[in-house]
């Protein structure tokens, strides 16, 4: 296991990425006792849920609005921050829409903060570890796909996830920086120092470590491969189809997501034809495929009702080549004309 | 999946046993909010500790005391049970010694007990469902080794464990009785009816289910022949090992798990020898195997310490044939007279 900056005992393993962000939100906040939490509201599912639980247990919580790219404003992380701010969370990378937020600046900012609140507590003389703020970023999505320095970046915890890099189902973890109290979920046997008891899932950790090298050493290729059929794939959906509307940040962005918005029809609608002909898509996360509701994030960057359930994700990966996307730009446009004859909304 | 009694729609999957006895104690008294809850004191670690953690959330906590065989008393059930119990969670047979508890009877108990606070309650208009005393039974280490009935045995949440039963680890699940109101620790995209959010492990509950099905239509066969192999084994001991105990009941016992304690040696020193010599045993539950205190399952039934450091568990399996018994009467009592010569406590 390899995430640059990080010792090999502030690692966790955990049984899903869910299980590795509630275990941050829930186990911090539990661990501190009261105060004020940060996340953006973009967050995951499990991120968003795990801060109204808490906000029913009394935790005060602010939700940081996002610009229409997804991106989070550097100035409202400033301002968002109080004196008893224990936690703020914020994901690497949006799992919809792709954008990749400013870490390294949002960190940077966390940890004057921390300092200047440190600093006037030790002033007062009131506990000086307790004012720590800790940054806690949800990498599910970019760990494997794009380099993170937990030191460089400030950040205390990490969640990455085995499945979205390839490896087995059923395995996660969560980098904890040395020193941070925090109180587990899964309680018993206590395994990993505590912090998670449950059988130690073996042969799916193994599968995971396998599934980082393998990720970190094509990295830096992949990701430049990537890109190029992302971009490929944009700029081919923009010229061919109108009415068309990129989702998210055009270069801030995933090497492997692209997500537009159709006028005029139905995401859903989409996702049937074009798996019909071979290729396959979604219409947001995986985890809200059940529900029938708008996804919050194509909201929260501003998108109407309407206009979020015309929107389309087509995720590229490793078996990914640049005939699949001629093939996709050969086929979309078509598949969006007819759909838009037979509309209902036009 | 299939347990008798049980509809689809009552059961949900989970990461491992511990999360499942973690999600039914905490899941259910965090859904009543407060009450009394009664467990026994050779409950598996993560019962115990998920217990402890309750009780510092103000909930009331009665840990039932077991005989010098690990059994329950149905009286002290009886007595145990008042007027603000939510909730009895009892294991079905014990990992460490392998006794099996008078589920059935426990059962009726609580039906009885329950039924009567419920007319009680109706009569004086106090909330009729809030009464009611839920059973909950860890069968991990019984579930596909012997029957289980849900109805029969009046059993309103029950875990089972995969990798017990020849299944892949990481899977688990809870049978959780229809109308059951439990909070979920894992919060997200609302996987499992809302009670377990993560990404589905289909592979590892696919593996699960093959398990189950194997185990099924071998049970009965399998539990004759363990059964069998079993009482050879403790036979053998009994009678060729001059100041050997068994721990546990001799015939309440799960067909695979025999337990003894040799006075004067040390279970750990017995352990190492019998590796050397291909036999692999343990010294009580893996989940503590990094504990140097003795196992409470041992204390409860009344060993001392050098008595509960001096035992060993042996387990038999699928693969357990009679010569392997005939090579252990063949090999153990060597081991145990020689280690005994160079014991120090002697």
């Amino acid at each position: 296991m390899s995430l640059r900056g990080a010792k090999p005992n502030e690692i966790i393993f955990t049984g899903s990425a869910t299980e590795s962000n509630c275990l941050a939100l829930k186990g911090i906040a539990l661990a501190r006792q009261s105060g004020h939490i940060i996340i953006s509201s973009i967050e995951h599912a499990c991120i968003i849920e795990a801060a109204k639980w808490l906000e029913k247990q009394g935790f005060e919580i602010t939700r940081l609005k996002v610009d229409k790219h997804g991106l989070v404003d550097l100035n409202d992380v400033k301002k968002a921050i109080k004196k008893n701010t224990i936690l703020v969370s914020i994901m690497h990378a949006n799992n919809e829409i792709g954008t990749i937020q400013p870490i390294k600046e949002i960190g940077e900012i966390i940890r004057k903060k921390s300092e200047i609140l440190n600093s006037t507590f030790a002033k007062t003389s009131v506990g000086r570890q307790k004012s720590k703020i800790y940054f806690h970023i949800d990498a599910s999505q970019s760990f494997g796909k794009i380099s993170i320095d937990v030191n460089k970046m400030n950040i205390d915890l990490l969640t990455a996830s085995s499945h979205k890099m390839y490896g087995p189902k059923g395995a996660a973890c969560l980098f904890i920086r040395e020193g941070i109290k925090i109180e587990p979920i899964l309680l018993g046997g206590g395994h990993e120092k505590g912090l998670r008891s449950s059988t130690v899932n073996i042969p799916a950790i193994i599968g995971f470590s396998e599934a980082i090298k393998i990720c970190q050493k094509e990295m830096f290729i992949e990701n430049k491969r990537l890109s190029k059929l992302r971009d490929k794939l944009i700029k081919g959906i923009l010229n061919k189809i109108p009415d068309s509307y990129l989702n998210g940040h055009l270069t801030k962005r995933l090497p492997n997501n692209v997500n537009f918005w159709f006028s005029g029809i139905e995401g859903e609608s989409i996702v049937i034809q074009l798996d019909l002909l071979g290729i396959a898509t979604s219409t947001g996360s995986a985890c809200s495929s059940e529900k029938l509701e708008p996804s919050h994030v194509l909201l929260a960057i501003g998108l109407e009702h309407h206009q979020a359930h015309g929107s389309l994700r087509l995720s590229l990966g490793r078996w990914t080549t640049e005939k699949d996307i001629d093939y996709v730009l050969k086929i979309l446009p078509g598949v969006i004309k007819n759909l838009r004859k037979i509309s209902p909304f036009k």
